[in-house]
């Protein structure tokens, strides 16, 4: 089989990158990873050169390149379907799915708001309008399915869907919004993970400044 | 099998609606239909009943609730593996991800200035900044994906991914927007589908006025 080569941003701001890097390292895939920094506009017009999009990140493996991110998790999830990105009972897989569009599609006042920032020093911002909406929205999926599973992650073992979420994590806590004992205890769980570790660590030996994402 | 039920909001207008709805009705699936209008802000407060977020589609399955249109495909697609809900390649339907997963999360510049209404004559409007971009996009990856091929729909047969670029299909017509050949050809495709128009017949007969989403 050919390798597989995931092209990424700064591990610093690259919210979309981290999602199938961290699915995948989680996972024990073993893959190169290429890392083509931003400008600061958070976009590099060399991405278009593998890219269909112009933007990051993308899986490639052999000629196939395959862009956005969850349809990168669905990828590698079939190339390897024993690895448990997705969870194996099938009710769980849809309920991962569900959350993990809603990610995808949502949760644009945080978003714009709240730029993943993994360097960023612990300091809330007055938040505009939404934001709070969206945080609910957020932290009521992690109680539900937390309830339902039982922990640490929300499945259980961490999968695609925690993927999904991990930059939320970061956002959550870099902007100190507050937030109830089940999100903490998800996002403690999330930041004692190796793959989360080896992502932060190394977003912090980074020097590169994005203005555009420094809120 | 439980029998599978599907909630949707008015085929008129509810663009996310008919993306499982077409899927499902396209790939010969069986399912019982549960319409639900919408109030005149495109929206109604009995579908938290139902749906976790407050929104439709979302399929129910004994007792399991799938939300997000995309999902759903998902999950049929599971349920019925040999219904070619996704095509058969691993290449082809990394790529019908791909694209799917770019219309869940984009084109937002095109779908605020259009909402999808079937009903609606054909008349151009101005259209604001960045809905061209997107409609160039748009035609850019019909373009690929039937080139590779040969058509007449973006996999060769009907799949999940034209499912998801159905209600472009109306918007494009209805707003009159000018595009290419390949895309006239993939539209005329897609209208001629009888899940199509079965839906488009169903929309014409209804007679309820969203005005939010009346442009």
């Amino acid at each position: 089989m050919d390798g597989l080569r995931l092209y990424i941003g700064n591990k610093n701001y690259s919210s979309w990158s981290l999602r199938p890097w961290i699915a995948m390292t989680a996972a024990g895939i073993v893959f190169e990873e290429v890392l083509i920094p931003f400008d600061d506009a958070g976009g590099n017009p060399k991405f278009k050169e593998f890219s269909p999009t112009g933007r990051v990140p993308v899986l490639q493996h052999g000629a196939l390149h395959v862009w956005e991110s969850l349809a990168i998790i669905e990828y590698v999830a079939e190339l390897f379907p024993d690895a448990g990105i997705w969870p194996y009972d099938p009710a769980d897989r849809a309920m991962a799915r569900s959350i993990s569009m809603e990610m995808l599609s949502g949760f644009r006042a945080l978003r714009g708001a709240c730029p993943m920032n993994i360097r960023r020093e612990k300091r809330a911002i007055d938040l505009p309008e939404g934001v709070m909406q969206d945080v609910g929205r957020i932290t009521e999926i992690w109680k539900t399915m937390r309830q339902r599973s039982r922990g640490p992650f929300l499945f259980g073992p961490f999968s695609g869907a925690d993927a999904m979420f991990a930059p939320v994590v970061n956002r959550l806590d870099v902007y100190d919004i507050p937030v109830d004992e089940n999100a903490e205890d998800y996002m403690d769980a999330m930041k004692a993970h190796p793959a989360w570790i080896a992502w932060r660590d190394a977003a912090l030996a980074e020097t590169w400044v994005v203005p555009a994402d420094e809120a």
